[in-house]
């Protein structure tokens, strides 16, 4: 089965479709987050009809919370989620991360270095093996290995698996980058290997990860580690530079060494100002929080506004009879103005977050076919 | 215009419909709490989908945030929330009682009276004028009178009108309950003339309050009085006594009163061992904050289990193939095991609390169809 194919492109920005046992995805694509099983205040049914293509789930909290084998059991994360389009599960390698160094060290993708203490103490520890960890939820000890992880998604039958990796923030060297990444490449041989031998049915596809920090050589030695392993994509992880004309060029010496036929991921990234740029560099994939996070606090996404967003909280919205943005068919911008907005969010009322969550996902949504439109038609600009 | 016609009856139980601007209303019916605008969890589409025929706004709520100023301003109440079907608003009374002696005595509908504490202090002062009170969101002073209460209707724009009435408590004795009645039955006097001279286009309806208490000649003789004036309809105030039984004695002496021809409104009950045989008694609808405000905690509500509830956050629900209930049309229901409803509460997802919503407000819906057809059908029973 072919499960990657390129229908048109302009420059190295390319309209392509991932075929998985759970349907297709069209790319360039945006994929919403469900880290515990669920997009936050927004169900399965809801992104279903919101066009959403498919969804990214995490390995590492579900195996905290549920369980893999609880979820096996119900018949699989597809069933257990009442989602039945593509699923990702990420490999918890972030996560991991997250908890170590990333723990000190705040968790931004792009951020500036500050040195890092002697004998810091972190919830994480890792060697050649694997990783073990507490769990931030009850204290219990765990242990993950480029295997066990590779088991853990099997039980989960997402469609595409990510290998487990190590992160590396922009705190680390040179050299710690180096010896972290090369741990990774040995990570990626041995879960190629372990998911080989259990994907009889060929219905799952894993994507090796590249790392290699903001180092120009080491990115390259990555793409090129990676690309030599027969994984269905490639997925961009770690620190991405510690400005945005680093994240380019991370994107950019990574992508040179990609073959043009497999899909690539850029972990963790869905800011409106990085992804046109990505997509032009050759991105085929985004997945990240901010939409449902931004909705939390009242911040809707709209288009021709500064950083593309407005703060529904401003007492500006507080008279304003208009929907959040006139050309959104979303319900919200349908049915209700920003004066009733604020005012949810103003009270404390859920429902804010909800609407704004659904108005944040299907902007989304339009945002990127309106992204493959201009590649098909060989109109798309980076900014 | 005849805003209510009785359709069929068994014993006293009867099915009617309610005519308004924005639409019929079926009874008996269930009408969700909209307090300060907004169904906790559930926006106006989702509810117009469930099947949802009127909700019940708050006068005081909404006076306070954002002030009935604005809403008029932006076209009314129900363009402000997006609901075109009718709408009630409650006058603020209860509130009022909330913030007076019930925040003292806690605001149940029937409980056990303890005696009030000389020289209690609260945020409101009753005189026969009206109420002053204390914003409880920023401590500025306002003031209520029953033709300030009817203004502040009318710029909100519903479709039926409650009264501003005096709540008592159990811990008011026969000579305080009296007295407040007293002033109520004044301020319902005031309140019709004040909506009749702004009601010139007949597109509202006023409903009167009875109070009375526990007490059988007090709650004759306001049932009297305020049958006596031209409401459209009548409402059950105050406290129903301090048992279920005193609740269906009080609701059994009013009722014997009210003229048949009109509808009669039941405040503030909602839970389902209550609902029967408030319908039994010649009630046609009820509006109560429980089916939303269950669903904060992980409360179902299902038939033919303990207390009609399932408690998905019991253990017993953490391996739960089943759906809440198998005959259940919800998308929550269709789409989601029970272990994963379990599983959305224990890691705090805000969207339990909205699928728990959605199902609650649909059975009610369902609940209240059920009872109509079988009032039709000369079947229905109270238990």
């Amino acid at each position: 089965m072919e499960t990657f194919h390129i229908n048109s492109a302009q420059g190295k920005a390319r309209v392509g479709r991932i075929t998985t046992l759970h349907g297709t995805i069209d790319t360039p694509a945006f994929i919403p987050v469900a880290t515990l099983g669920a997009v936050h205040y927004v169900s399965a049914d809801d992104l279903q009809a919101l066009g959403t293509q498919a969804l990214i789930a995490n390995t590492y909290h579900l195996h905290l919370r549920p369980g893999e084998k609880l979820i096996s059991q119900l018949g699989g994360l597809h069933s257990f989620m009442g989602w039945h389009k593509p699923l990702i599960t990420d490999s918890g390698g972030f996560q991991v991360f997250s908890l170590g160094i990333g723990k000190y060290a705040s968790q931004g993708k792009a951020f500036q270095p500050k040195p890092i203490p002697q004998n810091l103490k972190t919830w994480v520890s890792v060697n050649n093996d694997g990783v073990q960890f507490v769990s931030y939820v009850n204290g219990s000890k765990h242990q993950f290995t480029p295997e066990s992880v590779i088991d853990i998604q099997f039980q989960l039958g997402s469609d595409i698996f990510l290998v487990l990796d190590e992160c590396t923030s922009p705190q680390h060297d040179y050299d710690y980058t180096k010896t972290s990444m090369e741990r990774t490449h040995q990570w990626a041989v041995r879960s190629v290997d372990a998911f080989v031998g259990q994907n009889q049915s060929r219905n799952h596809q894993l994507f090796g990860i590249i790392q290699g920090g903001y180092f120009k050589d080491l990115r390259q030695k990555s793409a090129e580690f990676i690309q030599s392993l027969p994984f269905h994509g490639y997925a961009i992880g770690g620190i991405l530079g510690r400005n945005k004309q680093e994240m380019v060029d991370v994107i950019s010496w990574v992508n040179e060494l990609l073959p043009e036929n497999k899909p690539r991921h850029l972990l963790g990234i869905g800011e409106l100002e990085d992804i046109r740029q990505a997509v032009a560099l050759g991105i085929d994939f985004f997945d990240c929080i901010t939409p449902t996070r931004l909705a939390k606090t009242g911040t809707f996404l709209i288009r021709d506004h500064p950083r593309n967003r407005i703060h529904i909280t401003n007492s500006s919205c507080s008279r304003d009879e208009n929907p959040v943005s006139l050309d959104c068919p979303c319900i919200v911008c349908k049915n209700h103005s920003r004066a009733f907005l604020h005012h949810l969010f103003k009270v404390n009322a859920q429902l804010g977050c909800r609407l704004a969550a659904i108005h944040n996902v299907l902007f989304m949504e339009h945002y990127f076919n309106t992204i493959r439109t201009e590649i098909r038609e060989n109109r798309f600009k980076e900014r």
